[in-house]
């Protein structure tokens, strides 16, 4: 299947959001400091509950060897094996309080998750891909990352060119109908396209 | 400032996401069938862990008034006062624990915000605009909705068209530098472009 592949999606939606996947490798190649700001900076615009911005991102150029290799060594082994090969790699952390009035912000770990769907959507509007992942080591990114109190490691993200085609190539999604409900949770609702 | 302007970036990122804001008024006006699913399937398109897909939307389109008004009046009144004219209302509920093995899922209210991320910007590409909103009461949520045990109410989001221009129109963002650090927390990353 060729790279630039398209989601099966059942409604259209835009070329960027059906390009979009999380490539399981990359080949190995620099990223340009324009791209890698370009996609810090479609985080940066990403919305946030009263504007808090609270994503952090720690940020390793794979040509950056020190920083590269203390955020690698916090994935786990599966996923050191093929982002070793990533143009860059990216710990992205949550503030948990308001800066405004240090009352719990509920909505920074959602609000990260916007941040990191649109580095992946300007990533591959550039010719990159990321891939997002859950399994690294939050104990020792904060000790080895000295992320201080107040602030979590939420997810990883790798920053890469992918290869053609890529392995595997799971795009699969639940029918539309099973997650979309009327204001019943359960109930159904009725596609009339 | 005109109803499509771009956010003012430092570097340059895809116009989608420069269009994207979140407006707090809208012109009362049906969105097309087409166009709500269109807004839905991006969401659906989220990536999530262990491709999870730990979202559940629950949506009124402003005609179905028993759906709409249900939940507009989960809104705080603040809310409700620009809402009433949405053209659509969706309650994005999150999973607690992950399908396969019942173990918790530290990732789904993550994964709701990329979908939610995801959702407005396919709302710009096909000329609409969305706001998410934290201010909601989740208690009369998960009562009215009928949320059941192990769903979590995260985020609101209303869908319209925005008035032009609109007011006000705040797009603001801390410096580039100022949450993007190297590999250690705080040292912020060198801008070689």
């Amino acid at each position: 299947m060729p790279h630039n592949s398209l989601a099966p999606t059942e409604y259209p939606v835009h070329e960027l959001i059906a390009r979009r996947r999380s490539p399981r490798d990359f080949i190995i190649t620099p990223i340009s400091q324009e791209d890698l700001w370009s996609i810090l900076e479609a985080a940066r615009w990403a919305p946030s509950c009263f504007n808090e911005q609270p994503w952090r991102f720690l940020v390793a150029h794979r040509e950056d060897s020190e920083d590269f290799e203390r955020l690698l060594t916090c994935l786990v082994e599966a996923n050191q094996a093929w982002c070793c090969r990533a143009s860059a790699l990216i710990l992205c952390v949550a503030k948990h309080d308001y800066t405004l009035n240090g009352l719990p912000n509920d909505w920074a770990v959602h609000d990260v998750g916007i941040a990191v769907g649109y580095m992946a959507l300007q990533a591959v509007a550039i010719g990159h891909f990321t891939h997002a992942m859950a399994g690294f080591d939050k104990k020792r990114a904060r000790e080895v990352c000295e992320i201080p109190e107040g602030f979590a490691p939420v997810t990883m993200v790798a920053i890469g060119k992918a290869p053609e085609p890529d392995v595997p190539l799971e795009r699969s999604r639940k029918p539309a109908e099973t997650n979309v409900f009327t204001s019943i949770f359960g109930d159904a609702l009725n596609q009339k396209v």
